[in-house]
């Protein structure tokens, strides 16, 4: 039956991260792979609370279909945050997704022609790659330094690539690379698109969670024709369980965005949204975000003193300030995937950072998750990968 | 920017029945619009009750990541009621999907290239119509008759598009038109699809709703080659607000499913699925759905007999088993969405039968859902509808 599948999937493979992921859930290993929250984290007794509260005061509501958009207490809710990273909006520019992810996928499937490019960051987030090349794109990595993306090289790929439709982008505590965005870069960005008439995609999972520093302001808040797509989530901030993120877009790209999610699943959780607008109402969601910052900023300060007296010179790393993840160079000659094998069977796991860079050929990196693991782990975990690498470099 | 959408999406338009259903959420109309299950139906106190057992027993690991495939014990408890229609299923066999239109988004993600013909009813499902027409295929109608597909117009339609991947068939009290396909019509299509090399896409949002007569058992019950694929949903059982569904087939072609829902947003709601677990746990699901049945028998009796004494003869109708959903049949010259603006106006809606043709063309028929309004209701509605079919024939 395989002759049936069409071109676009015949091409996909499973994500290596969640089969990593699959193998780093036994007990017994310390995994810095994953992107996961820490649980404790999470705000239980308070989601109990309003899970009752909204099963008693709207419940047949609440386990009815509703809105492709998605419940409008909350899309204003959504649209009055975003102005706490510079972007004005009302609820009508705001869909409610299935986390992120989704927004990713819709992203694919409104732009994506087979053949098409896609400009992103090199590296950049192997959920997204994932989520476009399943539209059959080729992408064009563009450099980077530690202010963001590099413009000259940006506007080089464009004149390579003039049918591309978008620039795919993480500016704050980039995933993989921890990396953030200057102003003048953000700047720069807007004025480039609306130069050559693209669309930018501005994924902002992390961007909440900064531990040092000032915030700098989104990208889509420098948006002046309506050509950013900024995807939120409440996965890093709130639980990623109840897979509750947004589309923050222009009139004309946000119905698009609709009519695909009509199609793809209706609507999002009509009683998740409803328990998380009500959490929204009736909790201090900036305290909660203050406390995870307080919790991530010690296992991050952690992650990377452990490293400092454990890793060898040669790896190296720059320092995160916010996100879940600290990104690790290695000598060129060293492959990060055969140091995992090693290390799963220490016992440890990461993941290896070539996924990141979806034109392949770059090996020696290595992403580490600091949000999951209790400190006496990090210590431990840390230690096991620094003999590890000690013995090879 | 509009230059910049691909050529999948240029074609897409709204839904059809959403943009009516905002149209008649004004609480003044008496809607037969919709697929929408009653409301007062819904379990909200079990509901409730499970909403706080599972945060109590397990609240971090409800709000966290869970793996793509879903979590087990749903899984296991979906496996084991697939035997309720014949099908023989284990855990491995089910992915958790968002509702049962996710998996009609994935089998178009999964097997159409554009250009490519799928197979279906005449009339069929709008949401599978969307959701296919969004990866750019044709649509060839099938004949259908109070039995199902007619065999002889389905094999005549493969011969005529041999590249066809997949036959989109709903066997049990179909949307819209509330027929059920006979064990033979079952038994031969399987027959058909092994001897053409087909898939077939077997939906089943309804089949648990049987007002008469005895249960048929699902097509997958007949496949000898693991080449149906079963779509199922608690949304007209449960609650559609949950959007929880599954997909089951065999592990070729499962494994596809599995791959384009990492891509497309990693999961379905992990406490979502905890707490619908909880209840099948805890709760007498069948006896539930007994209490629906009830409910919804009376309402189809009630608006057959409305019909019977206010719609004029020349409105036809067949005797829905089950479902949602009866279908009338118009005089050919007759115009149902030319009714609709006159029913909006006297506050009655339902939704022309054009929509579910995907090569258009058949204007002549209505779909009138019978199980959201309550009866004082019905008999008003179908009054008012009968007064204005009257004057037209």
């Amino acid at each position: 039956m395989e002759h049936l599948f069409c071109k676009r999937v015949k091409k996909l493979k499973a994500s290596e991260i969640r089969e990593i992921l699959k193998l780093t859930q036994r007990p017994e290993i310390i995994s810095f792979a994953g992107g996961l929250p820490a649980p404790e984290m999470f705000p239980v007794e308070a989601y109990k609370q309003m899970a009752i509260k909204v099963l008693d005061e709207m419940g047949m509501e609440a386990l009815q279909y509703s809105t492709t958009e998605g419940y409008d207490p909350l899309r204003e809710k959504i649209a009055a945050r975003m102005g706490n990273c510079g972007i004005s909006a009302e609820k009508q520019d705001i869909l409610i997704t299935n986390g992120s992810q989704q927004g990713l996928d819709f992203t694919g499937k409104i732009f994506i022609n087979p053949g098409d490019y896609v400009l992103c960051e090199s590296p950049s987030y192997l959920g997204a790659i994932n989520a476009f090349r399943a539209y059959e794109c080729e992408f064009q990595e563009v450099d980077t330094d530690s202010d963001g993306m590099v413009m000259e090289s940006l506007e080089l790929a464009i004149q390579e690539h003039p049918k591309a439709k978008f620039i795919y982008v993480i500016p704050d505590f980039q995933n993989p690379s921890g990396r953030t965005w200057s102003k003048e870069r953000r700047i720069k960005l807007v004025e480039i698109a609306n130069r050559y008439n693209l669309v930018i995609i501005e994924d902002n999972p992390y961007g909440e969670l900064r531990y040092e520093g000032e915030a700098i302001p989104a990208i889509k808040s420098f948006d002046t024709e309506g050509r950013v797509v900024y995807l939120g989530t409440f996965s890093k901030t709130f639980s990623p369980g109840l897979r509750i993120g947004w589309v923050c877009a222009s009139p004309l790209l946000l119905n698009k965005y609709i009519t695909v999610k009509q199609g793809a699943d209706l609507q999002a959780s009509s009683i998740s949204q409803r328990e998380l607008n009500a959490y929204l109402e009736n909790y201090d969601f900036d305290a909660h975000i203050g406390s995870i910052i307080n919790t991530y900023k010690k296992r991050r300060d952690l992650m990377l003193s452990e490293m400092d007296k454990t890793f060898p010179k040669a790896a190296v790393y720059e320092i995160p300030k916010g996100g879940l993840f600290a990104w690790v160079m290695l000598p060129e000659e060293i492959d990060a995937k055969e140091i995992m094998v090693t290390a799963v069977e220490n016992k440890v796991a990461f993941v290896p950072g070539g996924s990141f860079f979806p034109n392949g050929g770059k090996e020696n990196s290595m992403r580490l998750n600091f949000s999951n693991m209790p400190e006496e782990k990090i210590i431990e975990g840390i230690g096991r990968l620094g003999k590890i690498l000690s013995e090879l470099m």
